[in-house]
């Protein structure tokens, strides 16, 4: 049994804000992703699709953007507690694609990077992450905002014969 | 043999329009989604999807804009006769996964239903319903209209050994 | 062992420029989509997709927008050589759903012959494409462009039994 589920988000770019997308600090950005947690739209993203794969809701209805708890939380963060709850429910991840649309940051320098940090968080499943740009046009060609988009695979655990959470033979043939 | 697919549609909000979305009518709406038929994104972003995945054209080719037939069809209405054409060409569907951007209305405290009722429309299968902002950017930020993404899952009916149409069996591990 | 990948892309119109999307040429345009290839948006979507799926980095990546190797290359080129890539690290391709967001160019029209030209690109394998607009709203409701979106889904090729590269036999059920 395999389900689909895809994800968007959206921020703004802010003065005086740090820059964390896709799971990695940008220090040298003069701008960063304003949000009740850290902006980072990329693992947002991925983890709305997990959570609709999954049949669990969404970020707003896991995470509670006025609760306290998660306020300033990483978007690593929200991952890892993403991967519980959908190991919990009886998934196992496939894989996470995630895309981001936007002028900045360059993350074509870090991409390796971002995706292991991303992949760790969800417990070490294949994570890729690609970058554009709208051309100069809507709000992130406009420099006003970065936005990304993810698609997750999930497979029921009992149906490939692991136990909840072990990822260490996924890659395998089935 | 599985196959997905990938939808989107965005709609003006208009005066003097019931607001219908995921196939809910939110009746203290001030305004609604205009379009040709009842304009409800999530329907027809889950129906384009599911026609994509299946090989079968798009909304436009489907229900054409244009036919009278279909002026005024509720989004149900469209997520049913889609599964009933993405059944005859002998698949199956897997599941639904929808995510609603705009700023209103509020699906939160609905989410359970809308789920239900899409799920209904096509068959009993999983549907998954997300919903965000673009945190005030672009034209759903700035309260223009409202948009959604959607991905399927469909199999072919004779891979998994179940009759077309029928969805009993397909949340059992194969 | 199965993957999936989701991409976007936009391109401005411009003036004194070929329409390329899809694959297609529409001679009758009056602008065309920009870029430093030839802004073929439904193909540049479908090639992030297909390369996240398999991990292979993104369009900029594997392709570079500053590469005078690709300057101008057909969106049917990228697709080509994306297939290649992807069946050489292993992978077979399930299928891929394409959808243009944009007021022009039709393609409801010549949709099964963009279908056509897209899988041939890709060795033959499913191909979906859809349109939409945006009902006038954002970048591309607004004619100052035009976007798509694409999911794929591909396959382990040791996985399914087929030589790498081989589609001869993949829409049979395993």
């Amino acid at each position: 049994m395999i389900r689909t589920g895809i994800g968007f988000d959206a921020h703004r770019l802010a003065e005086d804000t740090p820059m964390w997308v896709a799971g990695l600090h940008f220090p040298d950005e003069p701008r960063g992703l304003a949000g009740h947690s850290d902006g980072d739209v990329a693992c947002h993203a991925a983890c709305d699709a997990l959570l609709s794969a999954a049949g669990l809701g969404d970020m707003g209805s896991n995470f509670g953007t006025s609760d306290p708890a998660w306020a300033g939380a990483s978007g690593v963060a929200f991952l890892a507690e993403t991967a519980s709850r959908v190991a919990a429910a009886g998934w196992h991840i496939g894989n996470v694609s995630i895309q981001v649309i936007g002028n900045r940051p360059r993350l074509a320098g870090r991409r390796a990077e971002a995706e292991k940090v991303i992949s760790d968080a969800l417990g070490g499943v294949p994570v890729s992450l690609a970058a554009t740009t709208a051309d100069g046009m809507g709000f992130t060609g406009a420099g006003e905002g970065v936005a990304a988009v993810a698609t997750a695979l999930i497979e029921a655990a009992h149906t490939i014969g692991v136990d909840r959470g072990s990822s260490t033979t996924h890659d395998q043939p089935q």
